[in-house]
């Protein structure tokens, strides 16, 4: 893509309520732009962004082998009653009357209407266990909508949901898609802790979230650093060594700031290995057993000719927010970086380009071509503006790799930079391959 | 996947509202649940499906240089007062207030949120021509919700608009799009016929649309079949080339029920060339200038100095409705077959399987794994179930391929059959080459 084709409207006016770093870059940067309060579109750069997370939460679903559906934006009250939360929700759910006066609602979450599916699907315990999720738009009508797409009103989101027979095959369901939470975050380039959780307004007794850490988070974190040492590679799909593995990550102190007690932290976690830092909660997975199979008796018929209501638990990865938490946990010193496996583009070219001499432009439109055909996904600079403005913008937009075709390109070697580092002189066939690692 | 893993509720109890046979079938092979009136959710098989025409759908919008954003669905009412549509449009627009008493819709349509961005975001000529597009949900509140997907009220839809600086480059566009949306529906294995329309509320002066044949369509359509032996391949992305393209359809006989006169059809098409029969409108495009970027004021500074109001044009393919026209088009006798572009699997393996004996099921999935390593997407029906069953049940998931492992099966070589045709005995590799064609 020539960058003066790219939808990118880069702006310099900041509104004075984006406070944070994310809001604050993704709005100069053009990959959002607001269109009412909590509300946002996605322009090219920041949707590409976000589909390449969607995929990456996608495939590790599909890994443990949960599958994909997709359940409507629009839900009827009826269900809600059932579960009895109609009421309980208050007003950040978004109620609406529709032209037959039907008391409809935009689905902040979606635990009724899986159990409502699921009920009228499955009868047999030889159809269990089973995880389906979707990934879809949610809306809760925060009174304070702020920090952009943080804390916004429409939002996007992955939710899974597990069907169980028994407590113990329902717990085997949560630790898988424990593991696959600490493998999807470990592919977004970013460092989560599991933590130990109250469960709130979804009920249940077991609940972990999955926090990042950035130092503009919203809650304060104390953790033991050998945490992020624990190697997935280490555990298989088996129902013991999936336990295993959650209690490897529950044996290691990680709190928040509710829980932190000083000394428990230096009496447990040795000095050197502290980590006393700020995190964004970017998922949250909740165990709630027949919170709401029972209300909507959602019944499945056991190998001995019994009925029992089916154990349930609900999954959840904020998907925009994770665009915004990113940011947050990487644009650190006005540079931001994005992790290779989300990055918009893989590498940008940014030649040097003066009215007079089109030289560079023209080297710069050869690599382009070159890359291309290597299948590279790549962002030429074309733009007519001085050097200085465009490393401060690139430093922005946060693409990982630079190709700099200017003042020190040789005949076919060129200046390669990754953001953060110092550029070094190389051939195109060398950069080729330090772009495909 | 094995058929006893996947979510498909298979039902035989049908609502006496399913009347068209893609409603009654989406039900039947559990593709879709009504959550209510006109919404529905979309279960794995359907979800599929779905996806994999919308994959189709927006590369063929990448290649024609279209580029890919997302737009909320609720959007405020300010701008639809702006453009005068908000009184307009009627009870069809689903009307909500938030929790603050704002005037708020879920988005039936675009054309105001697009403008309202391009407006803020594109000052200069040097960013035209642009054609920006997303794939959304949509919502219309229809007053009798039927035929299932086909005339729901949630839909899935991708809409794409184009912006110019003259009414000379915005004809340029529209072809471009006319160009793609031929294409796009040739891959999804569907005749459609672009046909000159009225505008309706969109607006504007030049418009088409696009009808697939199936008898079960909405329309009657009256064609020279001529129509369908144009070949794309012979146009280029010039301007004139495009303008050639949509020139030679045009000059083809091609009308709906409105427009037919016998005598004109009779003069004009010859006898053997005459089709007649219905059609369903899968996609809808649109020219309509400046009609709301006059009054939402979006003015492009021209390359004098000038300012002119942007011109522009939208244009619209039912993503969700495609799934059930697809249907009507390929249900004939009681047999569905998908087109292999968009078929939820490459191939189904039927083994014979009696409790007594699990050779058929052992080969069954040995055929399986060889299929996986080679990336076909595989379905392997593990479920006992006698045989005759099965086949019904396959002739309407309609997976176009099936291994069948039974009585016919030899040491190496199986039964391989295509819907609709006979079966052959084949070697396991000349049915990976058959299905990798």
């Amino acid at each position: 893509m020539y960058l003066s084709k790219l939808f990118v409207p880069i702006t310099k006016d900041l509104p004075s309520e984006a406070k944070i770093k994310s809001h604050q870059l993704m709005l100069r940067t053009g990959m959002i732009k607001q269109s009412s309060a909590g509300i946002y579109s996605w322009l090219p750069l920041g949707f590409k962004v976000m589909k390449k997370i969607e995929k990456i939460v996608r495939e590790e679903q599909n890994i443990i082998g949960a599958q994909e559906m997709l359940m409507p934006t629009i839900q009827s009250s009826e269900i809600w009653k059932e579960s009895g939360r109609y009421e309980d929700y208050g007003e950040e759910m978004l109620r609406i009357k529709d032209r037959q006066g039907r008391e409809m609602l935009y689905g902040p979450t979606n635990e009724e209407q899986i159990t409502d599916i699921f009920r009228t699907s499955v009868k047999s315990y030889k159809s269990l266990p089973q995880i389906l999720y979707h990934i879809q738009w949610k809306f809760r009508d925060e009174i304070r909508p702020r920090f952009g797409v943080m804390r916004c009103r429409e939002f996007y989101m992955k939710d899974a949901y597990s069907f169980d027979l028994s407590d113990k095959d329902a717990k085997n369901s949560y630790n898988k898609i424990f593991y696959s939470y600490i493998k999807t975050f470990n592919r977004l380039g970013l460092k989560a802790i599991p933590m130990s959780a109250d469960t709130g307004p979804i009920g249940g007794d077991l609940s972990h979230e999955f926090v990042i850490l950035a130092e503009t988070g919203e809650s304060q974190i104390y953790a033991d650093k050998k945490i992020f040492e624990i190697d997935l590679n280490k555990y298989d799909f088996s129902e013991t060594s999936l336990q295993k593995m959650r209690d490897d990550f529950s044996s290691i102190y990680a709190v928040t700031d509710e829980k932190y007690k000083e000394k428990d932290f230096n009496d447990k976690v040795k000095k050197e290995n502290q980590v006393k830092t700020k995190g964004i909660e970017v998922g949250h997975i909740f165990y709630f057993g027949d919170k709401y199979s029972k209300p909507l008796d959602c019944l499945i018929d056991t190998k001995d000719g019994k009925k029992v209501t089916v154990k349930m638990g609900s999954y959840g990865i904020g998907i925009s927010r994770l665009v915004g938490a990113t940011i947050e946990a990487n644009f650190v010193n006005n540079v931001m970086k994005w992790p290779k496996s989300i990055s918009p583009y893989d590498v940008v070219i940014i030649p040097s380009i003066n009215k007079n001499n089109t030289e560079n432009l023209e080297k710069a439109e050869k690599i382009y071509s070159e890359l291309k055909k290597q299948n590279i996904d790549v962002l030429l600079d074309d733009v007519d503006e001085n050097m200085s403005n465009k490393f401060k913008k690139h430093d922005l937009i946060g693409i990982p790799y630079q190709i700099i075709v200017g003042s020190k390109s040789e005949e076919d070697k060129f200046e390669f930079k990754e953001l953060n580092s110092n550029s070094e002189i190389l051939s195109l066939d060398k950069i080729k391959t330090k772009l495909k690692k």
